[in-house]
């Protein structure tokens, strides 16, 4: 088997107006969707960030991938994910904290494996009649367990013009209408578990919100915070303390502030005030080479993976090895993506057996009328996605449904994701991501 | 594709009276070969420790393994590879200082599953056509390369009766006859590095055999010396400075002394004396359970790695990424062994981007006459390992061959390794194993 083709396709979908630390979602988001097309006409598929940078490096890649075997060209392309650098020479230069997921140069190359790794399992997947999980270990769980990601969010569903979607969840910039929005949310999609988004509001009004949460939702649904770095060393150690019992049980603490450092003193004080709220991370931990730093410093007890930019599943894999060895939690990180990214996203945490908590998602934010998944939108049901006995990611692509999202990014008027230039247009003319905010 | 049937053969093969700091290896080494079969005819074959124990542990899963897919069995089985202690609770009872490989019950488990791994992966990789360091992420490398493994011996081929082998390398037991072996299997081999299994004479003369060889063949050998944890840490530390240069480039120092913090010790010795040399391990490194402690310590180096009993060849995968991320170098241990075991170690090696050395192997000590490979024994030319297109792991049983080693086993009179009891039969009968002896 081989494979003859390689189909890029640059695709917009509408974003509704969330708001994080880094800004304002604009109203579209970009992703790009890749086809590697074999000799005996299996097609296999897969979704990762978008905009021209993406698909420039994935193109640059063209002459290595015609003409390879699926089997085989993830070992000879493995020096794009092998750039670990040994733990005397940790880089300390981690962008995340300033760029968002998908615009971080360090990870240009693991991005772009990530998205050939999984292409090439989907198509030995549907050329073998496996699904994905199982050809990367088997599978430990038949249904994976993701979160509720609440967000503020202003007025509108995103989109614009003939794009513009309905608001399905209206505007979101008070306790009492955040938990409007997680009870539409689980009952949408029966979610047992439940993120907020924060680093938007006051910390009060955002430790009001999880309080307002935790009392009319109850224990069931146990509550994670990430203020993606908004606050400073002394503002999370505050939030931690106020909200200990809120985040207790299946709750993490998410990069309250930035830094390594920054994050172990949040440790530091919180072990000696007796509160064990977990630290989580996407942002102070994006690659294997933060490890050995993190590891001593205990800075990070969750690691949030997204095999989008770790590199593919099997780096996620032996990450979740180091997280289980060194007695780290293993969660996921998401950003908007559609069904595809959704599958595997389930696919390799169904074939991780240390994966600690229940994973986010942004699929709710995403909407039906752009799915790019034949026969539409993948469920969530009780919170989960199910993995099936259908070969590869068990999805197939609805070309109609792509040509619309090929015509929405050639409408779009922007290439990569801006959140402060979007504030600026939106919100606040002013406006400039400052850290520590709060 | 379901597994239909499970067969076990234990057999064992004429082994030469080598010596290490464990005692004098017995006659016979034991080994079990595995066949998996499919319901649509395919045999999926693997190679693992001997004797009644092993048999014993596979034969406690067979009502799992039979009507199991192949490509799932793994995700089931996998509470069996994942009892590692988080970092708080590292196990200090490790017992491989003083138990051979093989028969540490703390790997009772991860031998069980690695077994059971390797034959689902032979068994895809013959169903689907493919090899199977592709099916684990692809090739890295086509050759894989060995090292010469040297070993002081009693004269004697090994085995007994109509067993016995001619003995292809006589009795060494003195530098010179070392270097004599050494020129002898780099000749039919091509090995272009050599080690050493020390711990058996005096250190005074195992240094000298050492420096015979280095000034003998010249620094295109890199060197390895192991004495199985023989030596105290003065004489460790000795032994270091005395064999720097010889040990140079790409040699190390492996398992002078017991334990993670005597190992440490040396390191910090060494290191104070401006001596380099690496320290690996496969005595005071066995499981993931043990990095947590030994990575901050300095421990160890170069971890060397065995799929047989650190759970697989995914397992290996993890380990290589935790050693490329902690800055450790990966090497692959070996036992006595034949050739469906030289070909999973050469597959999960070429799959492993980061294998920084050349891997031991016992090969070399077995014979065409016990080999139970159809065509006789896999070739090994310029010191490597040859990966081919041929599917599953490239080897497929002779049915006369292993049916031999069947009959061997059941004249064998032992049915678990005990290298002591060996060595008070034939060379001392007052002897025990003295940690350390020197």
């Amino acid at each position: 088997m081989k494979i003859v083709e390689m189909r890029f396709h640059p695709i917009a979908i509408a974003d509704p107006p969330i708001r994080s630390s880094y800004g304002l979602h604009a109203p579209y988001a970009l992703r790009t969707i890749i086809e590697l097309v074999s000799d005996d006409g299996v097609i296999g598929i897969t979704e990762t960030y978008g905009g021209d940078s993406q698909v420039a490096g994935l193109e640059a890649l063209r002459s290595q991938i015609i003409g390879a075997d699926p089997y085989r060209l993830t070992g000879f392309l493995s020096s794009l994910v092998e750039g670990v650098k040994p733990s005397g020479e940790v880089r300390n230069d981690r962008s995340q904290t300033f760029l968002v997921p998908g615009e971080n140069p360090l990870d240009a190359t693991t991005r772009t494996f990530a998205a050939i790794e999984v292409a090439c399992l989907d198509l030995i997947g549907k050329s073998v009649g496996k699904p994905v999980c199982d050809l990367i270990g088997g599978r430990v769980r038949n249904e994976v367990p993701f979160s509720a990601y609440l967000f503020y969010k202003h007025p509108g569903g995103g989109g614009e013009g003939t794009d513009a979607r309905s608001d399905e969840y209206g505007e979101v910039l008070t306790p009492d209408s955040l938990l409007r929005e997680a009870k539409q949310m689980i009952d949408a999609y029966g979610f047992e578990s439940i993120k907020l988004k924060a680093g938007v509001l006051h910390p009060d009004i955002e430790i009001e919100s999880m309080k307002v949460l935790y009392r009319e939702l109850g224990v069931k649904y146990p509550l994670r915070i990430d203020p993606n770095c908004a606050w400073s060393v002394d503002t999370s150690v505050r939030v931690g303390l106020e909200l200990a019992k809120e985040l207790s049980g299946e709750g993490y603490l998410e990069d309250p502030c930035a830094s390594l450092e920054g994050m172990a003193e949040v440790r530091r004080r919180l072990d000696e005030a007796g509160v064990n709220t977990p630290l989580a991370s996407n942002v102070a931990v994006t690659s294997f080479g933060d490890l050995p730093k993190s590891i001593p410093l205990r800075a990070v007890q969750v690691v949030l993976c997204d095999h989008h930019y770790w590199g593919g599943m099997r780096q996620v894999q032996h990450l979740a090895k180091v997280c289980q060895v060194f007695g780290m939690g293993l969660s996921m990180h998401s950003n908007s993506h559609l069904g595809v990214s959704l599958m595997a996203m389930a696919h390799v945490a169904a074939a991780t057996p240390h994966l600690t908590y229940a994973c986010d998602t942004h699929y709710p934010w995403s909407a039906t009328s752009d799915e790019v998944c034949a026969g539409g939108r993948v469920p969530i049901t009780n919170g989960c996605v199910k993995i099936t006995d259908k070969p590869g990611l068990g999805v197939e692509l609805d070309y109609d449904q792509l040509a619309r999202g090929r015509e929405r990014y050639a409408r779009c008027p922007y290439r990569k994701r801006d959140d402060e230039l979007e504030m600026r247009k939106h919100v606040d003319p002013t406006w400039k991501r400052i850290l520590p905010r709060w």
